[in-house]
């Protein structure tokens, strides 16, 4: 519990309804949309303004209190999880579009607006802001900038990373820095905007943020691809590409992902294909038509067994609100879901699917895959329950191997849901030693004294933890995820992050 | 001079050939293609390979010997001159194409390679990699990494920020890290490859690089746009973007700029225009048939006194290299040129164009300005005579209140030429007191002991340097000014960057 002056400095900041340190709430924010992850925070504060942010910053570093800053809560990495304690930040009061700029097509916001009311203002416009997390009806634009939040139009239109241009952000010690501006080139010292995104709270608090828009696209069309064998539709990703045709949307799902998805969203999918593609394309009507066209022929020539073009944009949205569904979906046949987030260069997908696979059958664990096959980024989906310890050590034996395999592949442990906790233990495995050690000199030079969001990243033990009495479990997490696992907590399930 | 054990470890490690200390070697390496700077380095080595260059940053770690990276030095920010002496790091022997991944869209190079050379390779392969800095026929790839170089053909297409996803670099203390990869997706800790992307050789040596490749459009068409007067030119601009319409390149010269362009081009421009906007469209050819005829509508409505569409792809590529001659065609006319970079939100352009003229008027300088007008992105350019202090202290002043103009805009001091040393004293104008705090914290992190490009990026002194012997001079500097404005050294008309 935070002493009581600390309180009413904090209380005086915001008002008295603003913070909160009772069992309810504190239970409320000790958790994400990850599953196994708990810590109880020692209050919760809700501020309005970026002064407020600032006030709150000064009082946590005079004190050495932690602060873990938090949109939605909807990630996957247990980015939120105050496993230090402390103060949870809850940016949800500061959710103002503050300006939609037609002439440079920009937009500027608060961090706590969510991210599909922010989508439909600005297609509002006939304007365009790409990035697409599945978990969009929920999360915010901040957490999506603290995150890097990918999506499904990451082929075509790139991530979060490639949109936002300016950034206003508290530090730990209070001070205000802005960065970038409604500038489409800026090369004025460190880029300190990107620096700022994917961090994960880890190196400032992001209160305010700039992104560029482009004019939406005139048309777009969906179709869906059926293969009889998972090699044929890797492979046809790989042709797509080749013949210089950049899909907006290209998602793959293998088969046992579609039985679900089909029993869940009962669109009509073939439930004995062992893999679909979900492709869409968007742009000037001919040109979408002609590569439409393009693909289908490749499609089949790489093996489908039946392509099938959407005959209404209704048809179409359908399609990838499947595809948007499959978390959620594949969460109903057990009691926990664990989703992962292995990337290869895109010429690997072939090669990791069928590794995945080989792994999964090792382990003896029921692992699904799904993802944004066009840019490698593959979400192998393990469903599991959280009270049998002994399965849950196979499946992060299981994962650990399949981080192993991206590695090898050229890819890397985290496409776009971040490293938070859950993935601190592997990120040595991609950046090495010396990248290690320079991240963590970043960290001190923005937040020496270790408050914001601390336990993230970098990984406290080298090993794995794990949730079974074996050598590797570090005692109190163990503990932590038993309580969770006893209690029931299934986040993932309310969220349709992926 | 280096200590003879020095120079005989460094000479083992490239071999007797690649260290030079002799005193042709040393003058040609203290200066780059900024007018009015230059240093003596005490060594000058070409190393061939990481290792070596890992070799090379121990030795000079252990005896804290500056290192400044330089590839061509065709930068206009003072960027590689060697301010403190030590040792002068060449990159062009490091010039291989590793590697242009056709499935992955990714090209793998040594940071030595020249930039046209790069672009000739990738376009023989269908694929295309936007970036285009006017200098690139002479400038390396790690060159245009290190400052973030960005080029005509940033509006549609982003700058080299935009496409770097991968780097190789050699820390200070001679570690080599590696970040990113070939991958679209990856957000495995802090984005260390956006931000040595830009660091102007102030945080790491790079060594290697990976960037995305984009299929090469099917066509391309130029036109011309000729106006009586400035706002509508600047109007223009605004107009096309609101219309949706992003052309791949969209250029602004002023009227002063065109005579001289066409005295020294002589494609036909009309001299007695006050403003003109070439425009280049590329992609898919229907498509770019509408949207020139589209321009053509707006150029007229908003106040074109004649447009011209090019007849053939001979005639565009004319126009555009008109354009990116305009440099090396106003470095004739005085002995001096000095060239900015200020860039404003797009919207701004007009009122920009009419400030600069505005302010040349007030200090009484020769003033031309022609640039990015797409992306706000302005090269006001002075021609003066660097032997004549009074004037070069106008240019000065000209110069600084243009920044502040920028600033105040909403804009920034350098949209794609780097800070390096010209424009350090005016950082702070841009990023703030917190944003400088920060950048140095970051500096540390990398290299604590400050050998890394010293002198680069924060100002040693607060005010500005000025080449007279007001108040506000540094004797040194004004030494070397001196001494080069006497020997004649005009290196941007080498050049053509901008």
């Amino acid at each position: 519990m935070l002493a009581q002056p600390v309180r009413e400095q904090l209380r005086a900041i915001v008002g008295e309804r603003w913070f909160r340190d009772d069992a309810e709430s504190l239970v409320s924010y000790s958790y994400d949309a990850t599953p196994l992850y708990q810590s109880m925070p020692d209050g919760v504060i809700f501020p309005s303004s970026t002064e407020e942010v600032s006030a709150i910053m000064k009082v946590c570093a005079a004190h050495r209190i932690p602060v873990v800053t938090r949109g939605a809560g909807s990630n996957l990495c247990a980015g939120v999880v105050p496993l230090h304690g402390g103060l949870v930040m809850v940016m949800t009061r500061m959710n103002r579009l503050i300006e939609i700029d037609q002439d440079n097509l920009t937009a500027t916001f608060q961090t706590g607006l969510n991210t599909k009311q922010f989508h439909t203002a600005v297609e509002e416009t006939g304007l365009f802001y790409p990035p697409d997390p599945s978990s969009m009806i929920i999360c915010t634009m901040g957490g999506n900038i603290a995150l890097g939040a990918g999506g499904l139009r990451g082929l075509k239109y790139g991530t979060t990373k490639d949109y936002v241009i300016g950034l206003e952000a508290v530090l730990a010690n209070g001070d205000i820095l802005r960065t970038g501006g409604k500038l489409v080139k800026d090369v004025a010292g460190y880029d300190l905007t990107r620096l700022l995104v994917g961090s994960g709270g880890t190196l400032a608090v992001l209160t305010e943020a700039t992104v560029k828009l482009v004019p939406k696209p005139d048309y777009r069309r969906a179709m869906v691809a059926i293969f009889a064998d998972l090699p044929s539709a890797a492979r046809t990703v790989s042709q797509i590409i080749a013949n210089r045709i950049t899909p907006c949307t290209l998602e793959f799902m293998d088969g046992a992902t579609i039985k679900v998805v089909e029993d869940y969203a009962k669109i009509g999918l073939p439930t004995d294909a062992e893999a679909i593609l979900a492709i869409e394309q968007d742009g000037e009507e001919s040109q979408v038509e002609r590569d439409l066209q393009l693909i289908e022929q490749i499609c089949k020539s790489a093996g489908a067994i039946q392509v099938k073009v959407a005959a209404t944009p209704e048809e179409g949205a359908k399609v990838m609100e499947a595809r948007r569904s499959a978390l959620a979906a594949l969460s109903r046949l057990r009691p926990t879901t664990m989703l992962e987030d292995a990337t290869v260069p895109r010429s690997k997908i072939a090669d990791m699917v069928l590794e995945i696979q080989r792994i999964a059958t090792k382990y003896d664990v029921q692992i699904c895959t799904f993802g944004h096959a066009g840019d490698g980024n593959l979400h192998p989906t393990a469903m599991t329950d959280a009270r049998d310890p002994e399965e849950i050590h196979r499946v992060e034996k299981a994962f650990e191997e399949i981080f192993e395999a991206a590695i090898r592949m050229g890819g890397t442990i985290t496409g776009e849901h971040g490293v938070g906790h859950v993935k601190a233990p592997y990120l040595e495995w991609k950046v090495g030693a010396s990248g290690i050690d320079i991240m963590k000199r970043l960290k001190a030079a923005f937040d020496p004294d270790g408050l914001l969001n601390p336990g993230k990243l970098f990984a406290e033990t080298r090993k794995r933890i794990v949730f079974t009495g074996s050598e590797e479990a570090a005692s109190q997490e163990q503990g932590q995820a038993q309580a969770q696992a006893a209690s029931g907590t299934k986040a993932g399930e309310a969220d349709g992050n992926g």
